[in-house]
C-alpha cells in the first residue's frame, strides 16, 4: 500500500506524518534528535520512521516518498542552502532515507513553503489557483502558490515576505540587516515590543509576559481591554495590510492564509487587517479573501508529504 | 504552413506580425483602426489581417494562433477588464476573428504582460524559468514570469509593479488614486516630473521638454553634464532599484529586464540602479541580473503571438 511520509525538521526533535497518497494523515509520530549530522543521528531517525510505518503495519516498500521540511531557504531545485537555527546535514540525512525507502521520492522544503503547500493539499487552500501563505511566528515566513506551484525563488528567497519593507523610517534593525521590515512589526517578537513600546508611551506597567514572544499574554490583556495591547495589535494589522497590498500588485493571489502563533488572535485583529488591506490595496484586488490557515502545526508536514509526492 | 499572428493593438493602428510557430517574425503591417466597437471596425482588422497573409503567400487557413495584446487588465481566464485608453468591444472582435480564421486558438494578453512573454519567447528572457519585466514608459508596467509562465493574477492585477509604494510619505497621488506609487517616480512622466523639481530646488531653467514624457530631452541634458537632469535620474534608480527588491523578497526572480521607452535611458542609469537594488535586497537575491529587454516595440507582439499558441 503506497504511503507517503511529511518529515518536520525542528530543533530538538522531528515530527512525522504518515499519509495515504490521496492526503489522508494517517498515523503521526515525534523522534527526539540531537543534531542531525553523523550516521549515527541519522540512523536514529531512519529507525524512527521504520517503526511509525511497522506499528501500523507497513514496511519501507510502501514508501513512495518522504518530504523534509527545514527553517531555512531551499531553491527551485531543492537543494538546502544555510539553516541558521538547526545542525542538520541534509546531504547525509537524504543519502540515509534513501537507503533506507529504496522506491521513495524525496524532496526538501522550506517550513513555510511547506505549510503553503499543505494547505494547498488539505487545508483552507484547497484547489485555489494562486494563494500566499502568511507564516507569523517568531519571525514572518510566507509561502507563495502561482498556478497550483510554489514560488521558491531563483535564490531561494521566495515567500519572505517577512522582509517586506513596511516602513522606510525605521532605525531599529531586523535579524537581516535591513530595517523597517514587516517581521519587524507582525511577528510573535514585533506584536509583543510594539506592546511593551505602548504602555511605555502611556506610562503603563505591561501585563506579565513569558519571554519576548508571548503573544498570547498580549492576546489575553486585549481581550480584556488593555487599550495598549489594542494599539499594538491595530497597528500590528496595518502593517501587515500594507505588505499584503504590495504583494498583491506583484502577484495578485486568488486569497491570504494567516497561520504560525500569532494567527491564534486572528479574531482580533482580522477586522483592522481587511481594513488595512482595502485601504491600501490596488482596485481591482479589492475583494481579495484573507482566511485563517486550517491545519496548524501540521501544515509543514502535509506539505511536504505532497512536494516529495510531486516527483 | 502554420502561421501566428501577434496583434498589439494600439490606440489609433494596431501592428501585426506574422510569425512562424518557431518565433521567427515574418512579416509586419499597420493597420489604421479608430474605435474597435462596431462590425466595420472587426472588417478593417480581419481584412488587414488577410493582406498581410496573402502577400506573403498565405491564407486564413494557415493561421493556427491569434494573440492581442491590450493597455488594460487581462484575468488568468482571458478575460478582458476595463479598458481607459482604447475603445475596443473585445468580444466582438474575438468573434470576427474567430469567424476569420476557424482553426486559430485566439487569446487576449496585458501588454505588458505580453512584453514578458515576447521576452521570454524570443527576447533577452529566452529559456529564464523566471523574471520580471520592467516596463517603465509614460506610466510603469510589468510583466511577472514564473517557471515559465506569466501571473496574470486572480483579479487580472499581476504584474501591476508601477504601484509598488516606495514612497509612503507622498502626498501627491498616483492616477490610481493611492500615493507614493513607483508610476510617480520611474515613468518617462516621473522623470520628467523630478527633473523639473531638481531644476525649481536649484533655481535652474530646465532644458526645452517636448511635453510631459519628453525622457530623451532629459537624458541628453545628463549627458551633457545638467545636475538636475543627474539628480532626477538617480532618483529614479533609487526608488526603481528599491521596488525590485520588494519584488525579490517575494518571487526571487532570477532576472529583471527593463523596457519602454525609459529604458532608451539604460547606461545612464543601470549603476544606480544595481546599487540601489543590492542595498535594498535580502541578501540571497543580491545577485539577481538586471537587464535590458531586447526587443523594444515588438516585445508585446511576440508576446501575444506566443500567449495564443500556448492553447
Amino acid at each position: 500500500m503506497d504511503k507517503v511520509l511529511g518529515i518536520d525538521i525542528g530543533g530538538t526533535s522531528i515530527k512525522v506524518g504518515m499519509f495515504s497518497t490521496e492526503g489522508h494523515l494517517e498515523a503521526v509520530t515525534k523522534i527526539p534528535t540531537g543534531e542531525i549530522t553523523s550516521e549515527a543521528a541519522f540512523a536514529v531517525v531512519t529507525e524512527g520512521l521504520k517503526k511509525l510505518l511497522a506499528d501500523n503495519g507497513f514496511g519501507p516498500d510502501d514508501v513512495v516518498a518522504v518530504g523534509l521540511d527545514v527553517p531555512g531557504p531551499v531553491d527551485d531545485n531543492g537543494k538546502v542552502g544555510m539553516l541558521a537555527n538547526i545542525e542538520l546535514d541534509p546531504e547525509g540525512l537524504q543519502a540515509a532515507i534513501k537507503r533506507t525507502f529504496p522506491r521513495a521520492n524525496l524532496a526538501f522544503v522550506n517550513d513555510a513553503n511547506a505549510a503553503a503547500l499543505g494547505e494547498l493539499w488539505q487545508g483552507s487552500a484547497k484547489g485555489a489557483a494562486s494563494f500566499v501563505m502568511v507564516a507569523l511566528g517568531t519571525g514572518v515566513g510566507g509561502g507563495v502558490v502561482t498556478g497550483g506551484k510554489l514560488v521558491s525563488g531563483a535564490f531561494g528567497a521566495g515567500g519572505e515576505i517577512g522582509h517586506i519593507t513596511v516602513n522606510r523610517d525605521e532605525t531599529l534593525s531586523c535579524g537581516c540587516g535591513r530595517q523597517g521590515c514587516l517581521e519587524q512589526y507582525s511577528s510573535a517578537t514585533g506584536v509583543v515590543r510594539l506592546y511593551k513600546v505602548e504602555c511605555a508611551n502611556r506610562g503603563m506597567e505591561p501585563v506579565h509576559l513569558d519571554g519576548p514572544t508571548d503573544t498570547l499574554s498580549v492576546f489575553k490583556a486585549c481581550r480584556a481591554g488593555d487599550e495598549a495591547a489594542k494599539a499594538a495589535i491595530a497597528q500590528m494589522a496595518d502593517y501587515l495590510g500594507y505588505a499584503l497590498a504590495q504583494i498583491s500588485v506583484i502577484m495578485d493571489p486568488q486569497m491570504y492564509l494567516l497561520g504560525g502563533g500569532v494567527s491564534g488572535g486572528f479574531e482580533l485583529f482580522a477586522d483592522d487587517l481587511r481594513a488595512a488591506f482595502r485601504k491600501y490595496c490596488l482596485a481591482p484586488s479589492i475583494s481579495t479573501r484573507i482566511l485563517p490557515a486550517s491545519l496548524g502545526n501540521d501544515a509543514a508536514m502535509y506539505g511536504s508529504a505532497f512536494q516529495a509526492m510531486q516527483g
